[in-house]
């Protein structure tokens, strides 16, 4: 696993959580507060690191992620290069390495970077110079670390006291990428419980995500939730004899308004999407009044401005 | 139909001309005739809305719209977004939506939306917040509002008294966006006569188009013309038993030197691009002195402009 | 051939290096060198052109050269449109005008191209209005002339005087429009001696790199190199029946570490990119001590910026 921290201990990559301490995550969050305007306002912006550059590089196909990656580019004054990079899995160790060459010989200060496959994030970063920053933005199953950030971000807006907090999370959390980095988060800031509900298939092995109690029933795991994520179940990283059939899904793991009535009265909802209406949330649910669901999408802009601009610092201090 | 005025009578949305009258139209053409630069000449530009976020949305191919609208609006200082979307039409709706949300969370002001499928503007713009504004840049064959007012535009700038102008539009009407929108404008203003050619399938219904004067040979369409309008033919809008023969469309219904000396000496051909030569319109006329096609794409630009700063003067005063 | 110089010899398009001399050539490699910065620098700039629009027009894909072309535009200033066109070969020449046109009218006031047969940019720069310049991003098997040029800049940074400097071109020469280019510049220059080294299959014929020494021995032609140039084996240009076997061709063929050891120990190694390692060049040759790869790479910015800032002063002096 590739430093992510430089030697006087500030974050020069961000390819998971796993190494954060409360003070570290609660001071990106801070700064990300601080990028955050209402709703219409123009958008915060800065020049100090006008004439740098982003390079955008996707192996898997992204729209949601990369927009949200590249309007934080844009609004701290970054120039930004989109590369859409299709590779077969053969030769894509070697290909990315020199593509990333080329992009850092051509004055890259920061890579984001998108895979099916892990690994590659902390490979680009162990093969970067030393003016370079490589950010994760979702590595297979693995870490999604900005999405971690801007869930977090977003149940500390609604829950002050995250020591008494209830989470559950709901579906396919052995594949999810976004699952791994929320927990993490929520570990390192010390929520006071985590729920997994999910069929067999679905649920993580006993020795990952240490102390969340796990169901097999979604009602009983959401009695007196705080907090309610529906994870998008993730057709793509599945063989196609294990995608269950989305209305017996959504039958026994869909979170509706009657499920949700379980949880306590001021729980909010979250999805990472895009979603599965129908599927894995009910669509009066993801729109209802305790849904954060578009509230999370407003947080990840700026936990991506907080993250590549401390990585600047970090590289130009 | 999404009102697309706000409570004060300002422009909020820009989905068809229908309902505009002369004020209003001729306010937006003498705005975007203010941004218009000779050739060659730095190209206007400002910095009032700078910071401000256009997601272009395309679900339906375009290269000169979506530039037009990219250049218009990296004129007036805003951060572009392109996101050219591929969805199946079962789940269109629902999925647009969610993308909607999700730009309009990230900070969109403007969606510029095109698609094959009406409806689809109009269903937006019913649904974004407040601070949004919804711009069409083409919808099926029913509206092209921008199309409608930089063919306006260049008419207004080579005939003075519109109230005398005959325009005569030729091809294929009925899957004609361009046309519509081009026949409102025209209505507006007070266009003195339309005529339409068309062979009997590109003719639209008697109740459309009221007032014109229909042909189905293009000699007695042309007599004394000021404005000539060839229309593309829209091969991706018909059933492949619909598609003429391109060889005997040109010989009947294209637009010749031959032809074109019936119309009034000063007559101009406008055409809206991109151009089948030797169907609709022949080369020697598209280039020829009488040509104003150029110039209207010089013109869209501006009218672009126009109609951004417009919405958003009205979204943000 | 389109004269590439206006009337007072200044340059308005770049197709080629044939006709350049040493006073102009040397004058575009001093610029480019003043905006080169080290590594991890913030880039060079400038606001000049602030509000000029390029647009790269590519109709060959291409990550690496666009990339290159859309930095240099935006360190200058300019605003960049991206079109990536297919298009069928039949009708390419008047699509491609009419596309071209469309731009122009738009306001686009440079032109980047890569098409994958010859005559396009001289086609182009033929038919644009006197305030637009037509650049060449690689033209068939033709002319590479940024890439041409960036090759000369690196080779003078190494060595001070090229009249001494013995340059040796080993590999798919005969479809190398990289090879070509340099060669143009190094007889420019007036480079001491060239060598080329390909199969029979890979050599140009007699009357092209007049003055060069033929080789198809990879050993002999190595000895005493001062610059050993690596050419990429261009699948896409060849029948199917003519790419040779890859291990084959590396075994005769390669630039391995032992072959290099053959060139005068100050010898630097060049290759064009992307580079098939394994192929015409060994990885630890392409990571070692002499590869200069990376700075080619690096000074390609710095040469289209030199380029673009010089056109448009030509443009609008």
């Amino acid at each position: 696993m590739q430093e992510q921290f430089d030697a006087e201990g500030r974050l020069r990559h961000l390819i998971t959580l796993e190494n954060f301490d409360r003070a570290r995550l609660t001071s990106l969050l801070d700064k990300a507060t601080a990028y955050l305007r209402p709703a219409g306002d123009l958008p915060a912006h800065e020049n100090r690191f006008n004439g740098r550059t982003v390079a955008n590089l996707f192996f898997e196909p992204s729209t949601r992620t990369r927009a949200s990656f590249e309007l934080a580019a844009k609004r701290l004054g970054l120039h930004v290069l989109n590369l859409d990079v299709r590779m077969s899995s053969r030769s894509k160790g070697e290909s990315i390495l020199d593509t990333v060459y080329t992009l850092e010989a051509m004055g890259s200060d920061i890579f984001v970077l998108r895979d099916s496959e892990p690994g590659v994030p902390a490979f680009i970063a162990a093969n970067v110079q030393s003016h370079v920053s490589v950010l994760s933005a979702g590595e297979a199953d693995v870490s999604h670390p900005t999405q971690g950030l801007l869930d977090i971000l977003t149940i500390r807006q609604h829950k002050k006291c995250l020591e008494d907090v209830s989470v559950t999370m709901i579906g396919d959390i052995v594949h999810s990428r976004v699952a791994r980095s929320a927990y993490q988060a929520l570990q390192i800031l010390g929520a006071g419980k985590i729920n997994l509900v999910a069929p067999p298939a679905f649920m993580p092995a006993a020795h990952h995500f240490a102390g969340a109690e796990r169901f097999n029933e979604i009602e009983p795991a959401l009695r007196d939730a705080d907090v309610v994520m529906a994870l998008r179940i993730q057709r793509e990283r599945m063989g196609v004899a294990s995608i269950p059939d989305t209305s017996d899904y959504h039958k026994r793991f869909g979170l509706t308004a009657e499920r949700l009535a379980l949880a306590r009265p001021d729980a909010i909802v979250m999805h990472p999407g895009p979603m599965n209406r129908g599927v894995e949330i009910a669509s009066d649910v993801a729109d209802g009044p305790q849904s954060v669901i578009r509230q999370q999408v407003r947080n990840g802009v700026a936990v991506r401005m907080a993250v590549m601009s401390t990585v600047l610092e970090t590289l130009h201090s």
